[in-house]
């Protein structure tokens, strides 16, 4: 359990022995898996962390600064994720279609379910926790970005009609997004079909020769 | 306190003195709202009731069924709310208007954000608890289906463009909804403006003889 290859946030290059803090931040984030926000406590992570106790309380005082602390952690690993498909993807459409799939896979191994559950946890906790809050401020930010910048970038290179308006496009893309991520994991119905199909059509109805994306 | 007027979760038609039950569900609601889930305790609820304790006891066993009964009692409120609405449109158009805007009201008055920001902390607890599930489930269908039910019957009348798909723009529509009251209650950006604007201009887009609504 302590080489690195847990949890999925792992750190994002995974180059020699983890360093102390994602070791704590991977330690968080099992026992928040494990516990649930309502339960954890910092015990559950100091059960969970192998190194000496002590430099888990040097870092950290409680319970909401180490999940705080994990939220910058995680928040980095999915945009670096994010970053990755975006790479990949051929055309600025593609890297809007990469993000609706990324959020939305027909199949969700347990190791992203696990993450997007663990999300919705301390999401909730946004309500009332201001360095939560602040966290998912910054995610959502770097995100709705993400997706405008895809979109300005369609429009520019003539594969986005001009009516897209790039930001307020993004964050009610964003929206649709986390919503049926929320009720995937909440309720028993079939979201994710439904809405990633209109969302790609969607997509397909603003990109300009959509028959040749990809090149 | 016990009047029956607090916190936005009174019996839909408010006539006569409420019955136990009501007022086991508003000492929950209020416990809940005061202390929020991670912190509630039965001895909360039971503070803020202000009959026998011994009558709470008698017909809830734990803090998670006063809560799924109280998710039962609130989503019957909001679907009650919402069929007012409904009655008060004056076309199948208006009433996916009406949806979006009492989800997405610009100005969000106290007793609303309250209820909505409770709602998010117990919806995320639907992660792992299979009673709130099944009370999200519920909600979701019936929300889903009103919403399906306008569009349908707005393309029968012919004021909805029959490319629209009820079932999926219903369930694609109630994503978007959700992700943006999540988004409003747990972050610092204004995701309520760009939402709203662009799920009206989508009903727009699909309204056939937009201008002539209303009549």
């Amino acid at each position: 359990m302590s080489d690195g290859s847990n949890g999925g946030v792992d750190a994002p290059d995974g180059e020699g022995a983890p360093d102390v803090n994602t070791l704590i931040m991977e330690a968080t984030y099992r026992a928040l898996c494990e516990h649930g926000y309502a339960e954890l406590s910092v015990s559950h992570i100091a059960a969970e962390f192998e190194k000496s106790k002590s430099l888990l309380y040097y870092h950290y005082d409680s319970k909401d600064d180490l999940l705080a602390g994990f939220l910058r952690f995680a928040g980095d690993h999915f945009l670096a994720m994010l970053d990755e498909a975006e790479r990949e993807a051929d055309s600025p459409v593609d890297r809007v279609r990469s993000f609706v799939d990324i959020y939305l896979g027909a199949e969700l191994d347990e190791e992203m379910a696990e993450a997007q559950r663990a999300m919705i946890d301390l999401r909730a906790q946004a309500v009332a926790e201001p360095r939560f809050r602040e966290e998912f401020t910054r995610i959502d930010r770097h995100l709705r970005e993400r997706l405008a910048t895809a979109l300005a970038d369609g429009v520019e290179a003539g594969v986005v009609d001009d009516a897209v308006d790039p930001e307020p496009t993004a964050t009610w893309l964003l929206s649709a997004l986390s919503g049926a991520m929320l009720q995937r994991h909440t309720a028993d119905y079939d979201v994710v079909t439904p809405v990633r199909t209109l969302l790609h059509g969607y997509v397909d109805h603003y990109a300009v020769n959509a028959d040749s994306d990809g090149e």
